[in-house]
């Protein structure tokens, strides 16, 4: 068994309870509650994390190696395109990690286009709704079997 | 009777206290309390928030809605150029909000000529010092008449 | 007492005539008439032009001195991209000076995001339709009280 | 019976009788000679119009609607590089209109390839010298038919 | 009498029977047929290919001198973005062509406006649909009694 | 029940029978046959396709609607990053798709950090080496559901 | 004895009357004066124009051939970095120019380091006040002589 | 005697505990250690500070002129790139100040390459690990003997 | 004695047939019998290809390593600049090659200035028309004593 | 009197000597002594040096203050381009320079549209032959009444 | 014992005798002298070196081997950006180099913002005057101890 | 038989002295050696000639005419990045050359991909280490039988 994180940047507390004919009815409270039971499914526990604050979210990835974190899902949210610190704080947790986005960016703004994640994520899923985290999960279960990075 | 939202970003804590010779008397309470007064005077409400950090600001325009703020005046200060986080805020709190600034950043470092707001803002208002809030104030008026945007 | 002058570039001769329905009914004449009332108010002059050629607003610039004007109040429309020599005429006027726009031109093509006027500009306004006017002979009062540029 | 307005920039006025080994002998009357024959022959009447003056085009453009002109074959030769002006009067004229040029503007200096005109254009003619008029009639009459766009 | 070879790009192929309320009715086949009878009505011949292949385009420019073709009609459809060796083959042909579209490629997306063709074209034509086809004929007229380049 | 197509773009061919010690023992074959047991496992078809020749892949999107296929899973490999014709052929499709890559390729050359299919798709999956064509499966499975794109 | 004609852009009528201690007491009238007397000197007749309209100067420099002048002395002032029309004109006049500057524009604001007419000019003088003015004149001395282009 | 401060930007306080064999195994506490030694003997007070939050550091930077504090040693982190605000703080503080960092940043991604800070330092010093705050310290003792900048 | 592969692009099929004045009388035929003689007298065997057809060539370079090809002379001709599946099929072959090309690419049109081989070739050869492949030839001859890359 | 001291830069020593029939048959001796006569008209001595050595022109313009210079009159050629060296050899040696090219270098190839001396020169002179020596010292004149930069 | 190589750029041998209000009193002498005396202090010998030569910087660099020199201390002054040549001859020496400079280089010229040196040294200070030998001198004491970079 | 001179840049006297182990113990005399002989064998006489300084190359390349030198083989090392007063000198020398250099230049930093002289080189030869000199060498012979460029 092993310990997944979620850890999602600012403005995903809004998702759900604002315009649910366009964003649909879920929440993230049922994103976690959907994820938490896919991971138990797989025997592993799932820690959520949502803040609007960079440095909550720094200090949450600080923690992983304390933690036991195997590896993060990593929806970064408008952080994508600007927060170098928590990419470093991802460089030096050492764990390996998936950047995943409900929209798909690249059909978005232009300055949506670069990521400060991308290039040293494990791999990168976008455009599929709350169904992102899902796949990333899926995704992650490889990673823990052999969690170390070559 | 409508609430109108004043947010500013960091440093507009140190505005009037610092070098009153070059940057003027008034402090940023100054501003409020003449803001509230001309607000006032149309029959509306103030609601003033400065912060010097991120995610405060991004929960403030988040709750947008709750407190039924009519219009946002917004003057970003820095995050003007670095903040995706804020702009997604505005764009999910689905409220009107006009930009402004204290200086003419047209006339300052070329790394201010860009803005994360301008394109989604009302209008934007800038160079005319403590006078940028009075003049946004009083160009968020018809908007409360008409508060929907399309 | 002191005057002020309202400088309209190419095309907003056209404003209000056509497609009401979208652009609004006013027309240039009602917001010169709504303007001159304000102005009035204030206790000062205003001078009204506009001119779809570049040397005639460049040769209204030219006399401002000689018109004794104490600011202008510029809507250099499309030729906010293009005239240097507009710009030139206002370097040479010694005039302060306020750029307005009707429109928001941040949220249109992206050749309209850069100024031949704003780095010179005492201040700008945009995106509030004919109140952008209205807001900039406000913003102007200041400078007539003290004219002087430094 | 239509009216189609043939408008042309800057020194077109000089074609044919400089030159005419390298340039042919035809002078812009000779132009609007044939182009004024042919329109006659698919039963349309032809208003022909140069100047060099950017503001003696943007109000021919203007007035497009009072002269309840069909449709606006445009060669802009040297504003087609630079003239936002006759470009916002195009737009605000909500005439259909091609953009068409004598030589082709893709085999010559570099500022050449870009167009004020062409992404608003019906479609865009170049190359084919004096022929390129022709063209552009015969090209707008399917427009006279259905001359309301989108 | 002459032989105009018209040359048609990837997709093409896929014209009018597809989606027939917005591209039209017309097929490849329907504006083959059309073309040929225009080009008889002037005494030519007309030689009418499609390929989604490179390759296939590229062989059939280079037989252009065997097949005593006059001139050639391009719509390099996605080529015109990306094939040098079509480029190639037409320098290499050394018979004169006019490039043409269906669309106005200046209003779509960006990398649509850079053509590896427009600057060794005679001219081009672009945005009448399938009359883009008929101009480009009649354009190339006058190619064939002066075939030679200079 | 429904037909999910599988298309593989140039050198994925190679897959697996070559320097297996870094790229898995895993061929195309092998990604097929489990790929094909996961769609039966959800009740669906699988078509399952690869060409080094671009216009045999345009070809075969272009059949989509023919052959009712339901959705495509793309990895585009080389062509992700030239080719136009392809990204047209699945516009015209007119069905929707994933985009996957095995490798990711935001951590590659920079010549691979564009993709003409990336703002079109659906959604896009990479870096998870064969599980991105499990993953793509997964995701494309409420498209079925819901095929039409709006 | 041979024709020189001066030609100067926007604003250059504004010369020497305004602000004297900084520019200098020489008016545009000065400089005509001098300037004539010195083309006397050398036995040549000075045609000296100024204006604030671009189409002015276009007219000017179509007359060129007309007018029998041998070389062009131009100051395009704001024009230098927005006029093709000019530029165009001077490429149909056929008649040599050298360009002139008062200030020097390398040392100024970073659009004024393109000029439209520099490559094709015979030379560039800038930065030398007043003085400009003479030694383009001398430097056109040679052009008379020999006023052929090769 | 003066006040020397030491601010240190996001993730710094991960340092010396990771990764020992790489990083080395001086901790951020084992640095303010050594380094408020050196402080003391030159006769100066050490403030240490350290925050994963950028409004933390924004008011820390404020407070310097309330603090009495002679020169900040700043080692901005990820902040480095991408903190407009901790820029501003910096210059409304006008206390001088060093930039310094512990890797060679001009060795790294080429987005470290820019720094919001470099311009408006007195100096800067990088690549030297934890020497780089000793040096910095020893590069601030004139500026404190003479703390106003010009 | 080893194989030595010469892969040659799109269009090099016209070489010598056309314009034999310009280009010289040499046919590829000629280049490749005289490529085998000097081949021979080193003790080597020649392979010779040439395609328009880019899947030809990708699936020539892919078979490298059945054929026992020791090393491959490639002329890319214009897909140098526009193919990724050609770059991928040598990354893939692990087979060593040069790149050559009959002209100086480098005095050229700009786009031919990027190869997408250069920088995984073992080198370059350009400009020396059929003597390149000569020059290639021998450069290979060390590569085959000693074929590993490491 | 004063001493005005000529420098000129790379090549300049193989002017004349070599294809007389294109740049003339004036060797840099025929300029030296031509220009020391004008000088002396003037009343005033010549210093004229030449070098290909990018340190010989440093440290003969870092004499300029002990041989009482007053004014440099400096071709630069081809270090215009990449000289940082001799620009700061100018700035330290505080004296006024002219720049001057014996040809129109905006002509020429875009690499030459940049000098690391016009920003920081009194004036530019280009185009004119060796003219441009006499030219550039007649300009000269009045910077030696008044040498004193301020 | 090491020996510690100073090596300076163009121009530096103009310092402390011109302008000693602006510059400081220090020569190059100066600096030497107290350079020496720090070395001492250590136990290090200096050998300090300056030229405004290139090729005499390049071959002093070559020798550091032969002269058995520990470290490097290079103030490349306007060499810093524009010589290759300096770089390869420290990348061959294979001794460790700091970069330094007398002045804040990222608060001047844009120009002056890229160093083909910064890279590859082992670290770099700039901007506080003299000081900046003195830091960069005991910045490389630790490198003494071990020499060789991995 | 003719003369071949051999130029080589700066650095290149560091050749095969220095680990041999990585870059052969080839040094310049043993090229130099090897060359001469190979010139030899087909009649002709080589002058070979390294300089770590510009101007010595400078001065070498000027004298070629009067050295009787057919051909030139330069390897411009660092220079070919940075040297326009090379690339002059060979432009005024009017004798053919061949650009050569040890590395694939194309695989190496970014800044090594731009060359002063490949664009009026014969031809270019990199990546074959020593090899390179001798392939220059054979490609330069049919250029001494034809020797005069058009």
């Amino acid at each position: 068994m092993a310990i997944i994180s979620v850890i999602n940047g600012p403005n995903l507390n809004m998702l759900g309870t604002r315009e649910p004919g366009i964003y649909g009815a879920q929440t993230l409270a049922d994103i976690e509650s959907s994820l938490t039971q896919l991971a138990e499914q797989h025997g592993h526990e799932l820690l959520f994390y949502q803040s609007n604050a960079e440095h909550d979210l720094v200090n949450k990835v600080q923690q992983s190696k304390h933690d036991k974190v195997a590896v993060i899902l990593l929806n970064p949210a408008a952080f994508t395109h600007t927060s170098v610190a928590l990419r470093d704080a991802l460089l030096a947790s050492d764990t390996p990690f998936i950047e995943l986005h409900l929209s798909n960016v690249h059909a978005r703004e232009s300055f949506r286009q670069h990521s400060y994640f991308s290039d040293i994520a494990k791999g990168v899923i976008c455009g599929f709704g709350p169904d992102s985290y899902k796949l990333a999960l899926l995704a992650a279960l490889p990673l823990i079997q052999k969690p170390s990075r070559d």
